[in-house]
Formats: C-alpha cells, sequence, structure tokens
C-alpha cells in the first residue's frame, strides 16, 4: 500500500523544482508560474477513471501516465496552442503498491519529455478505484485560438490521420484478439499521440475555422465544431480515412465496418474546418509535417449532420458515439 | 442517473462564458485566460473523495461544491496570491441524479461569488465513488510570493483564527452528537473559511517569511515549514488558540484535550512565521482585518518539532497528524 507522507517526498525529489517558467515548483501550496507575455492562457482539465477509461491489466502504470497526460495535452493542440505545465491528481487504492507509483512516475517522467510540459503539482487521495486528473496549462497567441465555433457553411472539413483504429484497438483487446494480429491498432489505443505540431501550426497560419480532437468519434466531435454552432455537416463516409490494418481487420470485430471510425473513441486525431480557398496550404502543411490531412466533407447551412455513401445515400448513425461513461 | 451530453448543455448555460479575462470558458477543449502583466501565476489541485474525504449523508452536495473551492483555494491564500479561475472534475456514480447536479453547480454559483473565482472548466467521468477534484489559478505579484521554506530561527510562529474545531465538528458529526450541542464546529468542518484576505495582506506586506493553510493539522503543517527545510519549532500548547465551544465540549468527544488542535484536520487557518521585530504591524494588521493572529511558539535551530506546556515539560505527539487517507 501507498504511504502518502512517503509518496510525496519521492514525487518532490523525482521532480525538481527548477525548469523555464517555474518559480515554485512541486512541495508547496500551490505552483507558482511565470506565465508568457500577451499570450493566453489555455487550462484544461481531463480524468482517466479506472474500468470506466482504462482496465488496470491491459495498460502499465507508466502506460497509464503517459496516456493521460496524451490525452489532456491534445486538447490543447486543439485550441492551437502549446502545452506547457501539467498537475495530476492521483486517486489510488489499497490495492496500489510503492512499485506502481514508481512506475507511474516513470510514466510521467517520459511524458514530460515526450510532450515539452513539466509536472509542477498534484494531489493524492486515496479512492475504492484508481483515478488521474490531469490538469494541464498551455500558451497560445491570442490572436491565433482556435475555438469550436468558427465554422461557416462552404468551409471544408478535414481529419488528421486515420480513424477508429484506437476504438477497433480496444475492441481486439477485450476479445484477447489472435497473437500478433492488430498490435498496431492495440498500440493506437493504448499510446494515442495528440497532433499538437499540428494543431499549432493550424493556429499560427490561421488555416482552421473551428477545431477539436476527435475524443469521443467523429460523428459526436464533429457535430460540436458544427451543430452545436447552428451549422451543419455533410460527410461523405467512404472519405474517412481508415488504415490498413483497419481495412484488413475491422470485419472480424464489427458487422459495422465504419462504425469504429464513425462512433469510435480516442483517436486524439484533429478535426477541423478551413476555407475551400486554402486547400493548397493545408496540402503543403500536409507535405511539410508529413502528416495525412484528409478532406471528408463540408460545412452546410442547416444545423444537421449528414453522412452519405459516394451514391449520395444517406447513412443512419447509430445513437450517440462514444462519451465516456460506464455503460 | 446523470446524462453526461444533458449535463455538458446544462453547465455551459449556466456558466457564462463571460467574464473579465476569460477569453474562452467553458465549452471548448480548453479555457482561454488572459493573464496577468507582471504577475506569477499559481495553481494548484485539490481532490474531495466520498468516504474518505465526506461522507455523503452529511454534507449536502451544494456544500460539498462549496467546501471543495474553499480548500482549494485556500492553497492560494497560502501562497499570498488571490484566486481567480476555477476547474472541476467530477466523478459521479449511478447514484447520482440531475437534482444533485442541479444542487452541486448551485454551489459552485455561490462559491465564484463568495470567492471571487470563475469556473471555466471541467470534466465529467462516472466513477464507483464520487470525488470533486478542484484546479484553482490564481495570481501573485512575484516579490510577495510567500513559500514553505522561508523561516529563520528566532522568527515568531503565529496561527490565524482557533484551531481543531473542524476535527472536533467532525468528530460530534460521527457520533451523531447531541442537539444543538457543537453546532458552530459542525458548522465549521463542513463550511470552512479560508482566510484569502489575510493570506494577501500578510504577502502584501511581506510580513510572513514561511506560511501554509493547516489541512491536516498544526503538527504536522508546522514541520513543513519547518523541519522540512531544515529548521525546527518550539510549541507552548496552552497558547494555542482553542475556541469557547472547543473548551467546552471537547472533553466530552475525547480523552486527548488537545489532540484535535494539535493534529486535526481541516481548519483551513493560517500557519505562519515572521520575525520578531514585525509584531506590531501583526496585531495591527489583525486588529484591521478584525482576525485573531495568536503566536504559538518560535523558529529554533536544530530540525525538530517540540511541543510543550507552559512549564516547559514536553508533550508527546501522538503519530502524524490528520493525513487525508482512508485509514
Amino acid at each position: 500500500m501507498i504511504n502518502e507522507l512517503d509518496a510525496l517526498r519521492l514525487i518532490g525529489e523525482r521532480f525538481s523544482n527548477s525548469g523555464k517558467g517555474v518559480e515554485v515548483g512541486i512541495g508547496d501550496d500551490a505552483a507558482a508560474l511565470r506565465t508568457e507575455p500577451g499570450k493566453l492562457l489555455l487550462v484544461t482539465t481531463d480524468c482517466q477513471v479506472e474500468d470506466v477509461h482504462f482496465i488496470k491489466s491491459i495498460i502499465s502504470p507508466a502506460g497509464l501516465a503517459r496516456k493521460s497526460v496524451a490525452v489532456s495535452v491534445s486538447d490543447i493542440g486543439a485550441m492551437g496552442g502549446v502545452p506547457k505545465y501539467i498537475l495530476a491528481s492521483l486517486g489510488y487504492t489499497k490495492r496500489e503498491d510503492d512499485r506502481f507509483l514508481e512506475e507511474l512516475m516513470r510514466g510521467f517522467e517520459s511524458a514530460e519529455e515526450e510532450f515539452g510540459v513539466k509536472l509542477t503539482g498534484g494531489n493524492l487521495s486515496s479512492s475504492e478505484r484508481i483515478f488521474l486528473d490531469i490538469t494541464v496549462l498551455g500558451f497560445v497567441e491570442p490572436e491565433c485560438v482556435v475555438t469550436r465555433s468558427g465554422a461557416s457553411p462552404g468551409d471544408v472539413i478535414y481529419v488528421s490521420g486515420a480513424l477508429g483504429d484506437s476504438a477497433l484497438g480496444l475492441m481486439i483487446l477485450k476479445k484477447g484478439g489472435k497473437e500478433g494480429q492488430g498490435r498496431r491498432l492495440v498500440e493506437r489505443h493504448l499510446r494515442p499521440n495528440p497532433r499538437l505540431a499540428l494543431g499549432k501550426a493550424l493556429a499560427d497560419e490561421k488555416l482552421a475555422t473551428a477545431m477539436i480532437d476527435v475524443s469521443d468519434g467523429l460523428a459526436l466531435d464533429l457535430k460540436r465544431i458544427t451543430v452545436t454552432h447552428g451549422v451543419g455537416a455533410r460527410v461523405n463516409v467512404e472519405r474517412i480515412p481508415l488504415s490498413g490494418d483497419y481495412r484488413a481487420i475491422a470485419g472480424e470485430y464489427t458487422d459495422d465496418f465504419y462504425g469504429p471510425a464513425l462512433s469510435g473513441g480516442e483517436d486524439y486525431e484533429l478535426l477541423f474546418t478551413s476555407p475551400p480557398d486554402r486547400r493548397d496550404e493545408i496540402m503543403r502543411l500536409s507535405d511539410r509535417l508529413k502528416i495525412d490531412i484528409t478532406e471528408i466533407g463540408d460545412v452546410s447551412p442547416g444545423a444537421v449532420l449528414t453522412v452519405t455513401d459516394s451514391s449520395g445515400n444517406e447513412i443512419a448513425l447509430r445513437e450517440g458515439g462514444f462519451v465516456h461513461s460506464g455503460s
């Protein structure tokens, strides 16, 4: 079992308080941070709960720490910002021991390096289930911030990377899939890669009118940047980018071939809208960053989401999308 | 049961995004906040877990929201800062309904007004037990920030208000105490009052060399501003400020009369050190703010905490102090 005082000492020693911008770090009542003059402060919080967002047997403590940071910094990227500081509030049960905490801290250390952030504070609580609530602070130029609300009819809808891999990877994990098969999909579920560089570039070049990261599935997250703000979206399902592994394996795990791509969550790709006359710039950015960016539809006047196939036949959406809840 | 999408809509409507300094508020990937030029950003996170930090039957949802904000802003006050923004990450179980959420939000609204903060973001997760993780952002002048590490031998140790009321109030609640008796103590447990004005004034006037809020008990929190940083503390137990209710009732609930005051948690009074030549200024501040400030001992050279009575006899401290854990 974890002893809170020992754990706090360990964490304090491990995460030194030096670091650019950190005036007071871990171990005081609050962290004191120098802000960046003229920039907007971005702040977001996201929580991973055991048996709701993750199952302890299929992700290592280090993997859990990394993923919890990855999905939280992703929100900063979706605003066009750069993440800088994180705080971690951990709930742990009587079943976790010092090794769990040690590995979790190792995951935070590697996440600090990978995402360019600094752990500056946190909290430990005992709990009936593990939870890990991550707060991220980041910065963005005020004139560059990209919200969910700027899409106009006529804008093109783009998505980065490929969709549905993570949801399919989770299905494989849950069904204990065949050895080796879909390993890359499982990896995409366990180690999502937030598109920080792309989000910042789109913001810096003012290429995106609205943007969100796909955490709850394309259908639901697309509504959040269109329908919620009074405009509609038309998507051609056959244009949704699917990985080769997805195309090869999806049929074995679902009878709804496009289901994981349309409604599966946790891809953390960027979904954004952009005026049609910026198409060439988008494609040049895609080349430069070596990140696929695919046009999947356009923004329409009525506040409704329509998904069609290439012949124009409408596809009925199954309810919802992947809302993070226990059900 | 709470529907996450409906709940998010409700919260979005309720907490409007207007507000000084809020560029983008609730409902986007991250809040975008204008920082205050030349000031340090303070950030802290604190979590209330059901059956660990609170019992659902003895605190209302609105009371829980208020208390979770109160204890978190208290950390900002203990650095000498002013809290400005909060984020709330809520874990809720299948047992909570829309009314719970509605009341919780009412609690946040009143806390916004009481503590001068603005709810700018958050997160909802289903969970096996309720948890409420609050992140607070605040600001302080860089030259005024008060940390836990500045105490020097010879400094006087002060504490605001009275200690032990909250721990005694919790004992009364747990034992279902007599009707009416100790009501003020129970109130002190359920509705702690963070000393924001005092913390800021001490910082502005550079009166405190080290400061902390008493959340885990005097003994433990005093070590955090002395022993942890290589100096010691000598406290006269008879000088610890106790309320009249405490003196009247403590004997009925514990055989360790000073126990709740020495090791009981959650008083959220300010504990700080200050050079002896600033005594008059401290007392003038106490008069001006109408907050009792009591001298309870002094900082000594060896890194050890000693508690004595007025005759100089040493008092053995029972282990620990009130660390927030389930045990």
